[in-house]
């Protein structure tokens, strides 16, 4: 999905919202344990009671991958089912924090992007920025997919080395102003986690119009309206992403009904913001 | 596999060769297409030639991943190989460069360790410092398991970010400093390009007796030589790989004897290095 096609979904749906499927089989409601693929069931009732409220999925791939083949499976079929039952109504992530040196990055490459050799078929993938250019450049020699490179995360060891100061730049800095250059505000995103928005105008000043990644609202104490503020841009500049919050809005089997209620909630935060 | 084992193993083979299993449908012998799982058949034939030669064996994520849940199929059928077959002889590495926040990180963990889970038990997988301590904490525990820290890389991109310097030092030196803290030189290793191995000397100066992984031997063009002048320690300290020189010494039907010819001129050559 090209830049123009995305920031038409967000206008049109109203909403920046990113709905991370970090899905965990001790964690999803029992009645749906008795199916066949229990992961790719509970992804599919999700995504259907919110496909209209979010504009993009997030599959965490960690959560696949402790399940084995069966994980990746169930992976495989949540990112065919969006493309096949959504064309062009979402912009999927497949968030992997990938990166390695570049033939092997090449083949990470065709892992989340060409179908016709990994049965999967993402709009963008998160990487690592530590083993630099070379690293990322094979994600971005396919027309119309995306990396999002981590800049500045949520978490709290973000402080061990993103904040690593030199002549009065800092690591993720540095980060940013470098790899702006490997592509373009077109197929380059960044994670700027919601619980350092406070340095998002820092940010802004050095990738004015490149989209974010924004994960850290919710469950990890991240405020939307803070980020909103210091973030947003004309052609909005924003993907915020919620998981648990949405998700796990109930164990019950009225969680699909809960998670578009949580979902319609941001929603509307999210419209008012834009306007 | 924990450290005196790993050490007694070297010691025992007069090797510190660790083989990439860097495996590509378009590279391998063409007689193997027509298996179930050529890619198998292919690793299981190189580390049934070199079992003996090798301390080590590192199957690179990537190559799985780009085939999909086929690829992912294959990846946990050569570790449950490698660990049914040479129980107690060979210590396995999960090159898949993980890292994210603490309760991603720790599905990760379970992906790479825990059999009941994933079906899959490596004895080491190589991690991104980028996101900090609490991104790869979850890893450490595991009893008897490794986290293999990315230092000091073999690739162009390293320049990007690694070298970025602060109060006389560089972003890997700070990564060695403060990770050596998140565990213990028998729970942690780091990978260290020999592409850089003028760079050992200041690195064991920071950590003396944590083990190496370095890659870049070969194709890349990393020497031995250099490496072991700079790296040795008493106990070994140093697990080299090589990927594609060995396992693609021959395209024809003695691709795994001509595998173990070039295994044994690494390990002939690591064994004159180890007296």
């Amino acid at each position: 999905m090209d830049r123009s096609a995305l920031i038409d979904l967000i206008f049109r749906k109203k909403s920046f919202l990113c709905i991370g499927l970090d899905t965990d089989l001790t964690k999803i409601p029992k009645h749906l344990l008795v199916h066949d693929d229990p992961a790719f069931e509970f992804n599919k009732a999700i995504i259907d009671a919110t496909y209209d409220l979010a504009v993009a999925y997030k599959p965490n791939f960690a959560f696949y991958e402790c399940n084995g083949t069966r994980g990746w499976q169930s992976l495989t079929k949540t990112i065919q089912y969006i493309n096949e039952t959504y064309p062009g109504q979402l912009f999927s992530i497949a968030d992997a924090k990938r990166g390695d040196i570049g033939n092997t990055s090449q083949q990470y490459a065709r892992a989340m992007f060409d179908p016709t050799s990994s049965g999967m078929a993402f709009d963008a993938v998160t990487v690592a920025p530590y083993m630099g250019e070379d690293s990322v450049k094979p994600f971005l020699s396919y027309p119309g997919k995306w990396i999002i490179v981590l800049a500045l995360t949520s978490n709290k060891g973000a402080e061990d080395f993103q904040f690593f100061t030199a002549g009065g730049s800092r690591l993720f800095e540095q980060v940013l102003s470098k790899s702006q250059h490997w592509g373009g505000n077109d197929n380059m995103m960044y994670v700027v986690g919601a619980t350092k928005a406070e340095m998002l105008a820092a940010i802004r000043k050095i990738i004015p119009g490149h989209f974010l990644l924004v994960p850290g609202v919710g469950a990890q104490g991240g405020s939307l309206a803070e980020v909103a503020k210091y973030g947003l841009t004309k052609d909005c500049g924003l993907i915020v992403n919620s998981s648990r919050n949405i998700i796990y809005a109930s164990p019950g089997v009225d969680f699909a009904e809960k998670a578009r209620e949580e979902a319609k909630k941001m929603q509307q935060e999210m419209e008012a913001l834009l306007k």
